[in-house]
């Protein structure tokens, strides 16, 4: 049987149903101002975590942000392990330690000396770890929409990261994502099986203050790109007409 | 030189400067009301869209939005390709129609019929295309955060489609994400390097109403799983003492 036509209408104090919708229309200027506020003033939180828990109706409303992501055929391939153990964080962060000094060395004069000065986690002094992972085999052998693009589910994954980062901070929770790991370092740690794979580590708590810039800017690590470098206008390297005076 | 100490005050007015930093505190009710309302009402649009196109200072703002992310070692690795002429859009669809006919036979019987019967892009409908890729050569040979998961610059240009995402829902825009192509259907049409992917194909536009839920919910293609499914405390499988009651 095909759909239902999509309803034009959705009639006042109606529950929701198949096929119910509402006004698609712009938020007011506040409510904008708020989602771009989120946007615009989060950071990746390595250094200053407090040791105050969260309490569990902000994770809460956090994990469901997460949980609100887009996934590719309604996949919802995420799972949000959180860590609190001390144990297991010193494990976590054992290895980051190995991995980190690997990376180092990658590094070559002032730049390796940079390298090193730099705190890249919060493993041990945030209160919570969330390791988010990608359960590769749900919604079994074919998904709609991930039938020519395998890694979509992990673009999904990657959609639910970036909502609990919003989310976190307009809850003023800091969040931190640590990279430096191989997978296979921390899969067993957790118990994950063979088709679960890691997407992000977070570090996750409170923080005083954030900096005004990503933080790798503000330490004169990278610059920040001008918008008329990443928008073209319908091929590769043409400049838009939007963003070049 | 090691980096100057995160400064912990901000003196009112002081301009922006290396390390400086604001409150990190909670926003008002109202403003996180605003942010979870985004998150929240955020659709995958496909098959609504009104050919009314986007004034410059929107699209601007949703771009500004997305090229706010975070990324991997501050790579800022994505683009985003603006794609509005209407032979480009027919080239682009016509590599969508072929490799949907691919997906739709990996399905079988009643499955099939209603994939059939679904609307999954709104390439000619909507006004604005566009193509987000991720330049793998950004920020040279060594990246930090990128040392030992190479896909996390992927995952970069994913926060930067979500960003855009939620911008887009404030401001009353609708956006698709397409994922059934092959990448290498897309490149040659516009003039990709070697190094860079493309990580999504938006469609872009106003749109009247939003489905309350996942178009693919509403339509019985899939379930939303409930939270207790996909939150862990400390290892694989073990329910969380936050979502179990």
């Amino acid at each position: 049987m095909p759909p239902a036509p999509l309803p034009r209408t959705n009639p006042a104090g109606s529950v929701a149903e198949p096929g119910a919708t509402h006004p698609a229309g712009p938020f007011t200027q506040a409510e904008r101002d708020a989602v771009y506020r989120a946007i615009e003033t989060r950071r990746d939180v390595r250094g200053e975590f407090l040791a105050r828990p969260l309490p569990d109706d902000v994770l809460l409303r956090i994990l469901e942000a997460a949980h609100h992501a887009p996934s590719v055929g309604l996949m919802q391939p995420w799972n949000f392990i959180l860590v609190r153990d001390l144990d297991a964080r010193r494990r976590v962060h054992a290895t980051f330690e190995r991995r980190n000094a690997e990376a180092a060395a990658m590094f070559s004069g002032e730049r390796a000396e940079r390298y090193g000065a730099l705190k890249l986690e919060g493993i041990l002094t945030a209160p919570l770890n969330i390791c988010v992972t990608c359960n590769r085999s749900r919604g079994g052998p074919v998904v709609l929409g991930r039938t020519h693009q395998r890694d979509t589910d992990l673009y999904s994954t990657v959609c639910a990261v970036q909502n609990l980062w919003l989310a976190a901070r307009a809850e003023g929770v800091g969040v931190g994502w640590v990279s430096i790991f191989e997978p296979d370092d921390l899969k067993p740690l957790f118990g994950l099986p063979e088709e679960v794979e890691i997407v992000a580590y977070l570090c996750v708590g409170y923080v005083e203050r954030l900096y005004d810039r990503p933080e790798l800017e503000a330490r004169h690590w990278a610059v920040r790109l001008p918008l008329s470098e990443v928008v073209f206008d319908e091929r590769w390297r043409a400049p838009s007409a939007l963003t070049v005076d």
